[in-house]
């Protein structure tokens, strides 16, 4: 704790990076939380029928840093100080959406991934059916969780399916963006096309991930627009970042078919923008995100200081 | 009116089939009222990126009699004398949960169909990659229709949408029913497993569709209990008459693939019990759902109606 105050404090003197040591250990308990109750959440393996609940689990823990479900949780701490119910089990369906669309997008029709996170696909383990149909479970399980969260009034169980849908639908949201990424493919390198697939494709379910957590915690609307801002512009700089790890890893590990974006010729921003460049895009987005937070003072230290991180990780 | 009038007294006495001239015209009219309903709510296909929401559109509008929505408006009018705020457009998402899973059941690793209802299925017309994810976004959609539903109060948005996402779920709803459905091929025949497959892959939906009717007509809890045992039941009769007019089908023409349950050796009614056995176990579940309906009277005529329509149809 005593770790977690001075880097808190120092962040806000906007003078020194976040200790790292004390946010490493502050995103591994977090990551328990979260994987704690995604067992809970999704049938257990024994379930009839066993192998779609083995397919499920085996691709929501194939690891990751449950980097959505944290701003979630965050989130929820910038807008209320007191104790928001279910707010785990809310901020655990941002996993089981974004497992669904790894899955999927991982298929042979898709982006055709043998590997991820340096472990076999779903499809390559489960055969393409059952990969198809265990992401269509997670999906439909995130909106089951949110429906029925025990200790949640209804308008607001309402609202976060709500925003939870818009985030994965079409139009502005994650498919909108994964059809427009597989068009582009291929396609002429275009500034704006690259843009609206990063937001869709990405930023949406970031801003999600925020905005439930502060639906959940009740915020007005102006904290909301606040917190969406900030969502959108993280989930943004952690894709161009994203975008240039998939570079770096040419030479390093990441636990994903190296080089992949290039490969598959993907729209990206080291492409578009070249690495430096895309380097000062990412902390472009990253500042407006901090500054987004402002009116919510210390109580969003930790988002402030997550928002740097997602900027300077290695993975 | 009329006619349909005689035709509910006609029922009620039970001594004769409804007239079938009335029935059809009612079923045309509620068929168009859907559609325009879905017209209204599906993206345009100019929306960014049009290509889903052509894909969508394409599935979505080709064909299909549109029983679910109806009997989710029947249900409603079997609760409640009044009109109940924004019917159409709840019925409206079990049509594009059911066309989520037409799409999903067509694509090459699952059940591979090039042709539902004399046309060209969404993959063989729109690539793979992009059917995939036009289920995915019209499962989403379904559930952002309900959550947003702009004249019903928040505690029955959640309540549809926590019935709708435990019918598509793996527990007892389509999705399990479709996991249980492909291990099943090749199987031996199992009479326990065809009956859990049946009622998790259709009847769950028949079921959810009553049941959604029911939630938003405001149904007490024995009213949720008795229409939800009639939609179990008349979707479970719907199931084995589908399994009978596939066997039928080899020599008449039924829009899809002939026979291709025999052909994809999948475990189905006429196959266990053979054909009349299938047909009295079809007029069966009829008979328990119209029991269940008993307590609505003349208000459910019109169910009732559809529940022998759905055993008698042809096609």
């Amino acid at each position: 704790m005593v770790k977690l105050s001075r880097s808190r404090s120092r962040r806000k003197k906007n003078k020194h990076p976040p200790n790292p040591v004390s946010l490493i250990t502050y995103l591994e308990l977090q990551r328990a939380r979260i994987e704690e109750v995604l067992h809970r959440l999704v049938p257990q393996e024994t379930a009839m029928p066993p192998t779609i609940h083995r397919a499920m689990r085996y691709s929501l823990f194939a690891g990751g840093k449950r980097i959505r479900s944290i701003f979630c949780l965050e989130a929820a701490r910038a807008v209320s100080p007191e104790p928001v119910p279910d707010i785990a089990d809310i901020s655990s369906t941002l996993e089981m959406v974004h497992t669904y669309s790894l899955i999927h997008d991982d298929l042979p029709a898709l982006d055709n991934d043998d590997y991820r996170r340096g472990k076999l696909t779903c499809h390559k383990v489960f055969g393409e059916a059952t990969a198809i149909l265990a992401g269509d479970a997670l999906l439909a399980l995130a909106f089951q969780v949110l429906a029925t969260l025990p200790h949640t009034p209804a308008e607001v169980r309402a609202d976060l399916a709500a925003e939870l849908s818009r985030a994965t639908g079409t139009v502005n949201g994650m498919i909108g963006g994964q059809v427009a990424d597989l068009e582009a493919a291929n396609d002429s390198l275009d500034p704006e096309k690259l843009e609206y697939i990063h937001r869709a494709k990405t930023a949406a379910l970031f801003r999600a991930s925020v905005c439930l957590g502060a639906i959940a915690a009740r915020a007005n609307p102006e904290q909301l627009a606040a917190i969406s801002r900030f969502g959108e512009n993280a989930g943004m700089a952690f894709q161009v970042v994203d975008d240039i790890l998939d570079v770096e890893s040419s030479r390093e590990e990441l636990g994903k078919t190296v080089g992949k974006d290039i490969l598959q010729k993907k729209v990206t921003y080291p492409a578009l923008y070249g690495l430096e460049r895309s380097r000062q895009i990412a902390a472009g987005f990253i500042a407006q995100a901090k500054e987004a937070l402002r009116p919510f003072g210390e109580s969003a230290a930790r988002l402030q200081e997550l928002s740097e991180y997602l900027v300077s990780r290695k993975a």
